[in-house]
């Protein structure tokens, strides 16, 4: 059963896409389809078509996501997950081999992950855990723009599942939960005079070194949750003050990000850092949850084993915590460098994608 | 004997000034002509005009800027000299009088002190020194620009004295030398991460608390030079660091002034900044020397004892630097609050300005 195709899916005849072939040429097909965010109408044209042809999934198009999935009365579901778009095209698509290697757009983040799930929605009709597959729109951009905010709202069934994989690059590890992260403005205040009377004021950079002296001298926390190891982070990353070069400032802000361990909500978080600047005026400017890894769940404990036994901390904040917030235990597992997503430089060993499609095959054939 | 018009004069008839009168009406009056640096063309003629009435005279234009001099073999020689030009007007024209308060654009920063250098012009027919009279355009701008440079490079036995007296405002004192200025971009640097791994990056921001460290702890020297106390002082002026909201910075720089007293050399207060941060990158910005008070020259130290025998030093940087390098003592002694200039409120006391002018003639009538 399929669902008609939606209105604003292109009229033109849609790209082929051979997902039962090999998932490193598949990468390199996908990379050659420009999916910058916004613009992944052609990508989605092409997934929804290649995965309308699998009479095993069901498959509905929401907006430019394809959402897909066997209902085989499984004893569990495993949510397999990958956003279609892309950064900015930085002169690297189409997509270049040199040897093992694929560069190009998107290869590490995330076409080479799309591609190791599309070829299993392809190549594994009966799998032993119930399978679905979200290819979604807009996760470098907005939060509100993010396709799984829309099936989160009007299509929340689609995302129940006993464990949910997200391909994003992990460089073929296990990366379990995720941190959180609060950014925040710290401002020490001071009273302005006229440089040459320097002593008539009251000098708001020099009162900021305190500021930056806490930060400097802040003890981080290295946390273990599930065998995960998290290392928090509480770091100024911007700084400006001043007014003119003949005028002592009244006004010095401390731009500070605290990536924070899973184990403390996000209000905890928040706390921590208005306690450490109690005597500066604090304004928060931004704040995200982190995820718990969630590995004691039966089928991500079995995951991990499947993988090689180990799991480490994801260190950025992705989709997992959207998915650990809803109840979902989430873990990331993609081919490539995560050091190299929003490079121009982005590239992938196709060996890799090869090696980790098997090892995702193995669990969910089970 | 005068000169010929020069060519830049205004084709209308100049306005008619009364130099001879009250110098506070005076101040009114000249306040009432708009002149800020770069249209001062109106302000100069009506000023060459009068000044070519008075007999005892000798009459030069330069540019927007104008000369007079008495030639009668006196023993010793003033220069007087007024710049003309005022900072934008702030809906503060024309002057408005208020009691014993004239408020209005220049009120303080300098027509009081333009109104009494020329009214002394007029009515010192017989001086005891010789007397230059130096009214000069665009001191509110950069220094190429101003009417002072000009001379110096075209007319520089204009400026030659015994003592130069610029009528800049001192609320009534005198005023001896300048400190001198030294602008520096002092940079800390690191290595850039990802803010969810800062432990791979070094924070140049946090760096940088060692340098406000340093500012906030130096001991600002006080030197007393013929009696005049300079203060200094070493201040960040500004500060800027930060690549984004998630990346560990690799760049701080922290903008910094230095007001050094006079017996310090412009290379000897660079030296100061450089030994202080000499294990960060140093970049000098700007450069003024300071001016030494130069009270122990006769005519300096005989204007001080007409004045009321005591001087103070000059905080901000004027025009006093500049005579001190031609090996002339320079002093500032004007009307009105000097923290007024450049404010909307400007205002000036009419018995501040009878009673300095009646100060100053008495010195110069010896």
């Amino acid at each position: 059963m399929s669902t008609a195709p939606a209105p604003s899916a292109s009229p033109i005849d849609p790209i082929a896409l051979d997902l039962a072939g090999d998932p490193a040429e598949l990468t390199a097909a996908l990379v050659d389809i420009p999916s910058v965010s916004g613009s992944e109408v052609v990508i989605a044209d092409a997934v929804e078509a290649a995965l309308r042809r699998l009479p095993h999934l069901r498959v509905q198009r929401v907006g430019q996501s394809v959402l897909a999935r066997t209902d085989l009365g499984r004893p569990s579901r495993i949510l397999l997950a990958g956003h279609l778009d892309t950064v900015p095209i930085a002169d690297n698509v189409p997509a270049r081999r040199d040897g093992d290697v694929v560069h190009g757009c998107g290869t590490t983040d995330m076409k080479s992950g799309d591609a190791m799930l599309l070829h299993l929605a392809a190549t594994l009709p009966e799998p032993a855990r119930d399978l679905t597959f979200v290819f979604y729109e807009c996760e470098e951009v907005d939060y509100d723009r993010n396709g799984l905010t829309r099936i989160q709202a009007d299509h929340a069934e689609w995302l129940a599942a006993d464990l949910a994989i997200l391909g994003e690059p992990t460089n073929g590890n296990v990366e379990a939960g995720c941190q959180g992260t609060v950014s925040a403005a710290v401002t020490a205040r001071g009273r302005r005079a006229h440089s040459a009377r320097s002593w008539l004021g009251d000098n708001a950079i020099h009162r900021a070194r305190v500021i930056l002296e806490r930060l400097a001298g802040w003890d981080a926390r290295i946390v273990d949750i599930d065998g995960c190891e998290y290392r928090e982070g509480l770091n100024a990353v911007g700084i400006s003050g001043g007014v003119a070069g003949n005028v002592i400032p009244d006004e010095c802000t401390v731009r500070v990000n605290f990536r924070f361990a899973p184990d403390r909500s996000a209000d905890q978080a928040v706390a921590v850092v208005r306690d450490l600047f109690a005597d500066f005026d604090v304004s928060v400017l931004d704040v995200a949850a982190g995820a718990l890894p969630g590995l004691h769940a039966p089928a991500a404990a079995e995951f991990v084993v499947a993988a090689g036994g180990r799991a480490q901390a994801k260190y950025g904040w992705t989709d997992v915590a959207r998915f650990a917030a809803l109840g979902v235990p989430a873990v990331n597992f993609g081919p490539g460098d995560p050091s190299l997503a929003h490079t121009r430089e982005e590239h992938v060993s196709m060996t890799q994608i090869r090696d980790m499609t098997a090892v995702l095959r193995r669990y969910l054939a089970g």
